[in-house]
Protein backbone atom coordinates (compact mmCIF):
# COMPACT_ATOMS: atom_id res chain seq x y z
CA UNK A 1 0.00 0.00 0.00
CA UNK A 2 2.01 3.03 -1.19
CA UNK A 3 0.73 6.85 -1.76
CA UNK A 4 1.80 8.34 -5.09
CA UNK A 5 5.02 9.65 -5.15
CA UNK A 6 3.21 13.21 -6.11
CA UNK A 7 1.94 13.33 -3.02
CA UNK A 8 5.27 12.39 -1.52
CA UNK A 9 6.77 15.58 -3.37
CA UNK A 10 4.13 18.00 -2.26
CA UNK A 11 4.81 17.26 1.16
CA UNK A 12 8.59 17.57 0.85
CA UNK A 13 8.03 20.75 -0.90
CA UNK A 14 5.81 22.24 2.19
CA UNK A 15 8.37 21.22 4.57
CA UNK A 16 11.47 22.80 2.34
CA UNK A 17 9.71 26.05 2.11
CA UNK A 18 8.68 26.00 6.09
CA UNK A 19 11.85 25.35 7.05
CA UNK A 20 12.95 28.64 5.17
CA UNK A 21 14.41 31.31 7.96
CA UNK A 22 12.97 33.95 5.18
CA UNK A 23 10.10 32.16 4.35
CA UNK A 24 11.08 31.78 0.25
CA UNK A 25 13.16 29.51 -1.55
CA UNK A 26 13.35 28.37 -5.14
CA UNK A 27 12.50 24.83 -6.43
CA UNK A 28 16.13 23.98 -7.38
CA UNK A 29 17.14 24.77 -3.52
CA UNK A 30 14.66 22.07 -3.69
CA UNK A 31 15.90 19.64 -5.92
CA UNK A 32 19.64 20.14 -4.04
CA UNK A 33 18.39 19.68 -0.67
CA UNK A 34 16.64 16.36 -1.42
CA UNK A 35 17.81 15.13 -4.25
CA UNK A 36 15.14 14.52 -6.41
CA UNK A 37 14.32 14.76 -10.07
CA UNK A 38 13.62 18.61 -11.12
CA UNK A 39 11.15 17.72 -13.40
CA UNK A 40 8.83 15.96 -11.33
CA UNK A 41 9.18 18.67 -8.32
CA UNK A 42 8.43 21.49 -10.84
CA UNK A 43 5.35 19.62 -11.61
CA UNK A 44 4.12 19.18 -8.17
CA UNK A 45 5.18 22.89 -7.13
CA UNK A 46 2.66 24.02 -10.08
CA UNK A 47 0.25 22.00 -9.07
CA UNK A 48 0.58 23.15 -4.99
CA UNK A 49 -0.23 26.36 -6.43
CA UNK A 50 -2.76 25.49 -8.32
CA UNK A 51 -4.50 24.40 -5.45
CA UNK A 52 -3.24 27.83 -2.86
CA UNK A 53 -1.02 26.27 -0.65
CA UNK A 54 2.01 27.82 -1.78
CA UNK A 55 1.92 31.29 -4.00
CA UNK A 56 5.15 32.66 -6.06
CA UNK A 57 7.22 35.68 -6.03
CA UNK A 58 8.40 36.94 -9.52
CA UNK A 59 11.70 39.04 -9.60
CA UNK A 60 15.52 38.16 -8.87
CA UNK A 61 14.25 37.27 -5.01
CA UNK A 62 11.29 35.74 -6.12
CA UNK A 63 10.57 32.46 -5.25
CA UNK A 64 7.96 30.06 -3.55
CA UNK A 65 6.19 31.01 -0.03
CA UNK A 66 3.62 29.31 1.72
CA UNK A 67 0.21 30.76 0.98
CA UNK A 68 -0.57 30.36 4.87
CA UNK A 69 1.05 29.81 8.09
CA UNK A 70 1.97 26.02 9.08
CA UNK A 71 -0.47 25.76 11.19
CA UNK A 72 -2.97 26.47 8.81
CA UNK A 73 -2.53 23.79 6.17
CA UNK A 74 -3.99 20.34 7.21
CA UNK A 75 -2.33 17.26 5.98
CA UNK A 76 -5.31 15.49 5.76
CA UNK A 77 -6.54 18.26 3.40
CA UNK A 78 -3.33 18.29 1.57
CA UNK A 79 -3.17 14.42 1.03
CA UNK A 80 -7.26 14.51 -0.07
CA UNK A 81 -6.04 16.64 -2.67
CA UNK A 82 -2.70 15.48 -4.22
CA UNK A 83 -3.37 11.99 -3.63
CA UNK A 84 -5.52 11.74 -6.99
CA UNK A 85 -6.16 7.92 -6.61
CA UNK A 86 -8.05 6.12 -3.53
CA UNK A 87 -8.64 2.69 -5.36
CA UNK A 88 -7.17 0.64 -2.83
CA UNK A 89 -9.21 -2.05 -4.91
CA UNK A 90 -10.52 -2.44 -8.26
CA UNK A 91 -13.82 -1.84 -7.01
CA UNK A 92 -13.21 1.63 -5.28
CA UNK A 93 -11.55 3.08 -8.33
CA UNK A 94 -13.30 6.07 -10.55
CA UNK A 95 -15.72 3.99 -12.74
CA UNK A 96 -15.75 0.91 -10.14
CA UNK A 97 -13.76 -1.31 -11.72
CA UNK A 98 -15.04 -4.47 -13.59
CA UNK A 99 -15.08 -7.17 -10.62
CA UNK A 100 -17.86 -9.26 -11.02
CA UNK A 101 -18.86 -9.25 -7.81
CA UNK A 102 -18.88 -5.62 -7.01
CA UNK A 103 -22.53 -5.63 -6.46
CA UNK A 104 -22.68 -7.91 -3.55
CA UNK A 105 -19.11 -7.66 -2.32
CA UNK A 106 -19.19 -5.88 1.21
CA UNK A 107 -15.31 -5.13 1.14
CA UNK A 108 -16.12 -2.12 -0.71
CA UNK A 109 -17.66 -0.79 2.44
CA UNK A 110 -14.81 -2.59 5.00
CA UNK A 111 -11.53 -0.24 2.96
CA UNK A 112 -14.35 2.59 2.12
CA UNK A 113 -14.52 2.92 6.45
CA UNK A 114 -10.96 2.08 6.40
CA UNK A 115 -9.62 4.72 4.03
CA UNK A 116 -12.05 7.20 6.43
CA UNK A 117 -9.89 6.38 9.53
CA UNK A 118 -6.84 6.70 7.73
CA UNK A 119 -7.59 10.25 6.45
CA UNK A 120 -9.18 10.76 10.32
CA UNK A 121 -5.70 10.91 11.68
CA UNK A 122 -4.08 12.70 8.96
CA UNK A 123 -6.93 15.22 9.40
CA UNK A 124 -5.62 15.89 13.04
CA UNK A 125 -2.63 17.28 11.65
CA UNK A 126 -0.70 20.26 10.46
CA UNK A 127 2.27 21.33 8.45
CA UNK A 128 2.68 23.24 12.16
CA UNK A 129 3.00 19.49 13.54
CA UNK A 130 5.07 18.15 11.07
CA UNK A 131 7.75 20.94 11.50
CA UNK A 132 7.98 20.81 15.24
CA UNK A 133 11.68 19.57 15.41
CA UNK A 134 12.89 22.59 13.06
CA UNK A 135 15.96 23.06 14.03
CA UNK A 136 16.90 19.91 13.18
CA UNK A 137 15.06 19.88 9.99
CA UNK A 138 16.59 23.15 8.66
CA UNK A 139 19.94 21.61 9.46
CA UNK A 140 19.14 18.40 7.62
CA UNK A 141 17.86 20.53 4.57
CA UNK A 142 21.65 22.03 3.96
CA UNK A 143 23.43 23.11 7.21
CA UNK A 144 21.22 26.30 7.87
CA UNK A 145 21.47 27.70 10.82
CA UNK A 146 18.83 28.54 13.32
CA UNK A 147 20.26 32.26 13.50
CA UNK A 148 19.90 32.61 9.77
CA UNK B 1 -3.27 4.85 -2.88
CA UNK B 2 -3.42 0.97 -3.80
CA UNK B 3 -2.83 -2.33 -2.44
CA UNK B 4 -1.36 -4.82 -4.31
CA UNK B 5 -2.92 -6.86 -6.63
CA UNK B 6 -1.57 -9.54 -4.31
CA UNK B 7 -4.22 -8.39 -1.87
CA UNK B 8 -6.86 -8.46 -4.05
CA UNK B 9 -6.70 -11.26 -5.98
CA UNK B 10 -6.23 -13.18 -2.20
CA UNK B 11 -9.46 -11.67 -1.34
CA UNK B 12 -11.45 -12.49 -4.27
CA UNK B 13 -9.98 -16.35 -4.20
CA UNK B 14 -11.60 -16.44 -0.34
CA UNK B 15 -14.93 -15.40 -1.50
CA UNK B 16 -15.40 -17.75 -4.25
CA UNK B 17 -14.10 -20.93 -1.97
CA UNK B 18 -16.62 -19.40 0.93
CA UNK B 19 -19.56 -18.94 -1.85
CA UNK B 20 -19.60 -22.73 -3.08
CA UNK B 21 -22.28 -24.91 -1.76
CA UNK B 22 -19.41 -27.82 -1.34
CA UNK B 23 -17.04 -25.45 0.26
CA UNK B 24 -14.10 -26.54 -2.43
CA UNK B 25 -13.50 -25.51 -5.99
CA UNK B 26 -10.13 -25.66 -8.32
CA UNK B 27 -8.32 -22.40 -9.29
CA UNK B 28 -9.60 -22.54 -12.93
CA UNK B 29 -13.43 -22.41 -11.60
CA UNK B 30 -11.98 -18.96 -10.02
CA UNK B 31 -9.89 -18.31 -13.17
CA UNK B 32 -13.56 -18.46 -15.09
CA UNK B 33 -15.60 -16.85 -11.96
CA UNK B 34 -13.44 -13.17 -12.27
CA UNK B 35 -12.11 -13.40 -15.89
CA UNK B 36 -8.50 -12.91 -14.25
CA UNK B 37 -4.85 -14.23 -15.06
CA UNK B 38 -4.52 -18.14 -14.11
CA UNK B 39 -0.54 -17.51 -13.35
CA UNK B 40 -1.28 -14.81 -11.26
CA UNK B 41 -4.47 -16.65 -9.02
CA UNK B 42 -2.20 -19.85 -9.04
CA UNK B 43 0.56 -18.05 -7.43
CA UNK B 44 -1.76 -16.36 -5.11
CA UNK B 45 -3.37 -19.49 -3.99
CA UNK B 46 -0.37 -20.80 -3.34
CA UNK B 47 0.66 -18.15 -0.60
CA UNK B 48 -2.18 -18.24 0.74
CA UNK B 49 -2.06 -22.09 1.29
CA UNK B 50 1.49 -21.48 2.52
CA UNK B 51 -0.10 -18.65 5.13
CA UNK B 52 -2.54 -21.39 6.25
CA UNK B 53 -6.25 -19.67 4.57
CA UNK B 54 -6.66 -22.64 2.53
CA UNK B 55 -5.86 -26.30 2.03
CA UNK B 56 -5.85 -28.50 -0.93
CA UNK B 57 -6.98 -31.99 -1.14
CA UNK B 58 -5.57 -33.92 -4.17
CA UNK B 59 -7.57 -36.42 -6.55
CA UNK B 60 -10.39 -35.98 -9.01
CA UNK B 61 -13.16 -34.51 -6.35
CA UNK B 62 -9.77 -32.27 -5.50
CA UNK B 63 -9.22 -28.49 -5.48
CA UNK B 64 -8.71 -26.06 -2.45
CA UNK B 65 -11.26 -25.01 0.60
CA UNK B 66 -11.05 -22.76 3.57
CA UNK B 67 -8.98 -23.62 6.28
CA UNK B 68 -11.08 -21.87 8.74
CA UNK B 69 -14.52 -21.14 8.47
CA UNK B 70 -15.22 -17.56 7.23
CA UNK B 71 -16.29 -16.05 10.53
CA UNK B 72 -12.39 -16.92 11.42
CA UNK B 73 -10.96 -15.37 8.63
CA UNK B 74 -9.93 -11.94 9.88
CA UNK B 75 -9.53 -9.17 7.09
CA UNK B 76 -6.77 -7.46 9.22
CA UNK B 77 -4.91 -10.44 9.71
CA UNK B 78 -5.35 -11.50 5.79
CA UNK B 79 -4.01 -8.01 4.91
CA UNK B 80 -1.19 -7.60 7.15
CA UNK B 81 0.30 -11.18 5.55
CA UNK B 82 -0.67 -10.82 1.85
CA UNK B 83 0.30 -6.83 1.75
CA UNK B 84 3.99 -6.89 1.28
CA UNK B 85 4.32 -3.14 1.15
CA UNK B 86 3.33 -0.74 3.52
CA UNK B 87 5.78 1.92 2.35
CA UNK B 88 3.35 4.74 1.93
CA UNK B 89 5.30 7.10 1.78
CA UNK B 90 9.73 6.58 1.43
CA UNK B 91 10.28 6.82 4.99
CA UNK B 92 8.07 4.05 6.01
CA UNK B 93 9.69 1.32 3.31
CA UNK B 94 11.87 -0.94 4.69
CA UNK B 95 15.35 0.22 5.11
CA UNK B 96 13.82 3.31 6.00
CA UNK B 97 14.25 5.18 2.22
CA UNK B 98 16.70 7.86 1.42
CA UNK B 99 14.59 11.07 2.46
CA UNK B 100 17.46 13.92 3.66
CA UNK B 101 14.75 14.94 6.47
CA UNK B 102 14.27 11.21 8.01
CA UNK B 103 15.57 11.31 10.99
CA UNK B 104 13.48 14.75 12.08
CA UNK B 105 10.35 14.32 9.92
CA UNK B 106 7.22 13.57 12.31
CA UNK B 107 5.31 12.40 9.09
CA UNK B 108 6.62 9.08 9.45
CA UNK B 109 4.83 8.98 12.54
CA UNK B 110 1.69 10.31 11.35
CA UNK B 111 1.47 8.08 8.69
CA UNK B 112 2.54 5.26 11.12
CA UNK B 113 -0.74 6.28 13.36
CA UNK B 114 -2.97 6.66 10.30
CA UNK B 115 -1.99 3.01 9.06
CA UNK B 116 -2.56 1.50 12.01
CA UNK B 117 -6.62 3.30 12.22
CA UNK B 118 -6.73 1.66 8.41
CA UNK B 119 -5.76 -1.61 9.58
CA UNK B 120 -7.74 -1.55 13.04
CA UNK B 121 -10.97 -0.87 10.70
CA UNK B 122 -10.12 -4.13 8.98
CA UNK B 123 -9.57 -5.96 12.49
CA UNK B 124 -12.92 -5.82 13.56
CA UNK B 125 -14.38 -7.59 10.19
CA UNK B 126 -13.59 -11.20 9.00
CA UNK B 127 -14.30 -13.36 5.49
CA UNK B 128 -18.16 -14.11 7.29
CA UNK B 129 -19.11 -10.30 7.03
CA UNK B 130 -18.24 -10.21 3.71
CA UNK B 131 -20.16 -12.69 2.75
CA UNK B 132 -23.40 -11.51 4.08
CA UNK B 133 -24.38 -11.32 0.81
CA UNK B 134 -23.93 -15.30 -0.05
CA UNK B 135 -26.89 -15.48 -2.59
CA UNK B 136 -26.11 -13.16 -4.31
CA UNK B 137 -22.48 -13.56 -4.34
CA UNK B 138 -23.15 -17.04 -5.58
CA UNK B 139 -25.58 -15.82 -8.28
CA UNK B 140 -22.70 -13.30 -9.51
CA UNK B 141 -20.10 -16.02 -9.62
CA UNK B 142 -21.77 -18.00 -12.32
CA UNK B 143 -25.53 -18.64 -11.73
CA UNK B 144 -24.45 -20.94 -8.78
CA UNK B 145 -28.21 -21.55 -7.43
CA UNK B 146 -29.23 -21.54 -3.54
CA UNK B 147 -30.41 -25.09 -3.85
CA UNK B 148 -26.72 -25.96 -5.27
Amino acid sequence: MRMTLHTDYALRILIFVAAQPSGICTVNDVVEAYGLSRHHLMKVAQHLRHLGFIGTTRGRAGGIRLAATPDKINIGALVRLTENDFGLVECLEAGGGACTISPACRLKGMFAEALDAYLAVLDRYTLGHVMQNRTLLRRLLGGMSDAA
